[in-house]
């Protein structure tokens, strides 16, 4: 009543907030397009990685690049930028000042490059994605160099046209971390690797290596399936809203928030590769589900950045689906699963097999100790790189080194050593840092899980993650990007990122499972 | 040499190709675009009938929508109207001729409708869709009564908008069936119901009914899969360059040349419906895989015609699926597949059981000598009703009267009566006779075949199926929409579309099936 009074009387003000309504409807408009559009590429990408015959490729690609340029002009049409400039000028809600924040964020930074720029930066990457798969098979670094120089050059380029304060490095870090900085990473980061590569030499040392040969028998992949999705079901992933199919690399995507999908691979040699590669995939689909019903087709219903997806995907593979509660009540059921071939294997057993430590070379097969080493080795070249303190030539060396010295072992050829990831070739730098990061949220956010929900092991070990799962839709999830990591780790644990609680985390499991001493 | 001297010395000419070059350029650019967002749009209706999680319906709904805005706002836009225009009088190559007069038809279509009708259109069959389906429920057409009168009136108000010579039903026929008309169609049909029906009540008369109750035990369902992807492969299709899924009305759909998937439906309880539905749904594909790889991404690489489309699917079906030479081949093929259940089974005896011919209320489930006098039926309905003959309120009665008189059944209620297809509630009126079509053309390019290729049945007999494919590549498929249905068919039979070749094939098969006598 009050507020119809105030509206007859006031007839300027009234038509100053219809038109500030009307570019709130236009804008959720634009958006909802640019995000129709998205969810369709998404669902061109997982065809391509599941189901898409193989002469398909080209074609496929044709119609990604043709809906990839309508999203960009859709986005960045100036419109869009002066119905954000009025906006952001307007009295908003709290809801709408978020939307139009974020919006505004996604707008500049779509905007800061120019399209010359987008356009050599993605034949370049291109290019250099073939010389990669070419050096990394001859194992010989020297091939892929100059296309590295090259690519180097442009995102420096790149991070000029983006800006920064204080690192070039910011400023591609930005694009998967937002908010983070070198500056914050590095002394947590040199902290994590003296003290977890200290860890692994104990380890190594301790000579308490737990038997996994018997995992590398052969497993039925059909029964392998049906128990990845038992445990999804478990966990708390909808599958009316989702569903699991195979690919070579797993991986999670999602056409909206009631379409979430993961995929993963079964292995018949070995018996939890499916098995963790679902849980994972797993975590990251949970959040996505968990995403505001309001925030649909707004750039605020996903994810707030890399590092806290991996922090939910890592969290449930690691620090649930790899703890001993969880193997003491799957363990029968896994028994069940391929009957007559776990009979004598206790979950004592299956817990050690499945969190056996042990360096290695490639970083997609490193256990949760070694993990975070081959991160910090690619994060600290990559920030040498950026900053020139490192020439391109010189990175197998820089390489070899920090291998030796955090995981004590002698890298003996480059398809093994500084060849071995994807990223650099698609001119992903700033994008590693991330999956430590993910380590580090999950340890620390699960701390403060452990005080709110002090049964929380006893829920787990009766195979209820219902408790687990709503505390991450309250405090993680149903944020979206309404909050930014930083904000979500320090409202929900009151602590800025730190190394300690991953720390106390893997002392904490691994000094009991290897026998170590304090 | 000649052209350089010709370029040099004619400066103005020189400009007026290259504009004409340039135009071309832009109109396959647009062109392209275009049929990149079909393709996706095409994906995103496979994915929502094969693997779509249930909740993920409406967000698909939503997507779906944009990519259509922004696939109608790239083609008509004016830009390409001018283009047209402009290349309409410039002198191109006879390829390019047949470019521009394909995208000119396809152009002047789309833009007779106003935006305000299509939405309107739109809006009442998404609503008829519901009441249609409520009143078959319900098995009361006069629920569905009220919608389809609007649609009429709709359907009425669309054939002026895009205009006719003779009948209104010409408009919305030539959506389908480019180039025919009721006109045409009329003389056909009435010699086909006569000649049809009086072959049925021979048929029924004859009391040689074979016995089919043994194909409606239970089959597994893996092997059916397996007996399914085996004659596929077996007739052409390129599973390279496509896949079969399950879904529960089989259909094929393409996402470009290299991309032609087809999915099928398998019954337990039926022997048959998996395979007949594969081979179905695989002929339409082979229309697909064969078009010129030079009309990618134009509107030229597909079917001309849905009577076409159907003649492709029904000749591989009917003709080669349902004859005698490919159940010899098969019939051992088919008892490895199923060990110990058909042994017994002579491959005559598949041969008959696959052929029973037996009047029954339901389209769908007709054989091939009642197919056709269930179209007839739909179509002279349709021309009734859209030439102002018939009411709406009229359809109950007049469909049972010639069901009756056609395939001697009394119709008892609507959902087995004017209430089964779904066709009217989605405005389609003008669709049904594609499919009487298919079944003409397929006979008469079939007699030319068998001219042509001799040893067509000894091939089919021995499972070879390539001399055939061979011949519809080149006089059919090749071509896309280079030719329209009447052409081709007058070019590879030299002769108009008949009742004849249809009505010769059906007395030979089933005069000898049911020995009949002449």
């Amino acid at each position: 009543m009050c507020l119809l009074l105030f509206l007859v009387h006031l007839p300027n003000m009234r038509i100053g907030i219809m038109q500030t309504a009307e570019r709130l409807t236009e804008l959720r408009r634009i958006l909802a397009e640019v995000c129709n559009i998205r969810n369709a590429m998404s669902l061109l990408h997982w065809d391509q990685e599941t189901y898409m015959p193989v002469k398909a490729a080209p074609g496929r690609g044709e119609q990604l690049a043709t809906l990839a340029s309508i999203e960009h002009r859709t986005f960045t049409d100036p419109k869009v930028g002066s119905l954000l400039a009025e906006l952001g000028e307007s009295e908003l809600s709290p809801d709408d000042v978020k939307l139009v924040e974020v919006m505004q964020y996604d707008y500049d930074r779509a905007t800061k490059l120019p399209e010359a720029f987008v356009s050599t930066f993605t034949k370049e990457t291109s290019e250099a994605l073939e010389v990669w798969s070419q050096a990394r098979k001859e194992s010989n670094f020297s091939i892929f160099q100059p296309k590295l120089e090259r690519l180097l050059d442009l995102l420096k380029e790149k991070a000029e046209l983006y800006g920064y304060e204080e690192s070039p490095y910011d400023a591609l870090l930005e694009e998967f971390e937002p908010g983070m900085t070198a500056g914050q990473l590095r002394p947590i980061f040199s902290d994590l690797a003296e003290r977890q590569s200290a860890l692994v030499e104990r380890i190594v040392a301790s000579g308490n290596q737990p038997d996994a040969a018997w995992t590398r028998a052969e497993w039925d992949e059909e029964a392998q399936w049906k128990f990845t999705l038992n445990v999804l079901r478990d966990i708390g992933y909808d599958f009316d809203a989702g569903r699991q199919d195979k690919s070579v690399h797993p991986f999670t995507t999602d056409f909206g928030l009631y379409d979430v999908r993961v995929t993963t691979r079964v292995d018949p040699h070995d018996l939890f590769s499916a098995l963790t590669g679902s849980i994972h995939e797993g975590g990251h689909a949970l959040y996505e589900q968990g995403q505001n019903p309001g925030d649909q087709r707004t750039p605020l219903a996903q994810g707030t950045s890399l590092g806290m997806h991996e922090s939910q995907s890592r969290m449930w593979e690691n620090v649930i689906g790899r703890s001993q509660p969880f193997w003491r009540h799957y363990a029968p059921i896994m028994r069940d699963r391929f009957p007559g071939r776990l009979q004598n294997v206790t979950a004592e057993q299956m817990y050690a097999a499945i969190n056996r430590v042990e360096p290695s070379f490639i970083r997609v097969e490193a256990d949760e100790c070694t993990y975070n080493l081959h991160i910090i080795i690619r994060f600290e070249i990559e920030v040498d790189l950026m900053e020139g303190r490192l020439a391109v030539a010189d990175v197998p060396e820089a390489w070899n080194a920090k291998v030796q010295s955090y995981l004590g072992l002698d890298v003996e050829d480059d398809a093994n050593g500084c060849l071995q990831d994807i990223h650099w070739s698609h001119g992903a730098i700033g994008y590693f840092p991330t999956y430590a990061l993910g380590n580090l949220y999950a340890a620390q956010l699960f701390e403060t899980i452990e005080e709110s929900i002090p049964d929380i092991w006893t829920s787990v070990e009766s195979g209820q993650f219902t408790p687990l799962l709503e505390w991450l839709r309250e405090n993680v999830h149903r944020h979206g990007r309404r909050k930014k990591a930083l904000e979500i780790l320090r409202d929900a644990t009151g602590k800025e990122p730190s190394s300690e609680p991953f720390m106390r985390y893997l002392e904490k499991k691994y000094g009991a499972l290897y026998g170590l001493s304090d």
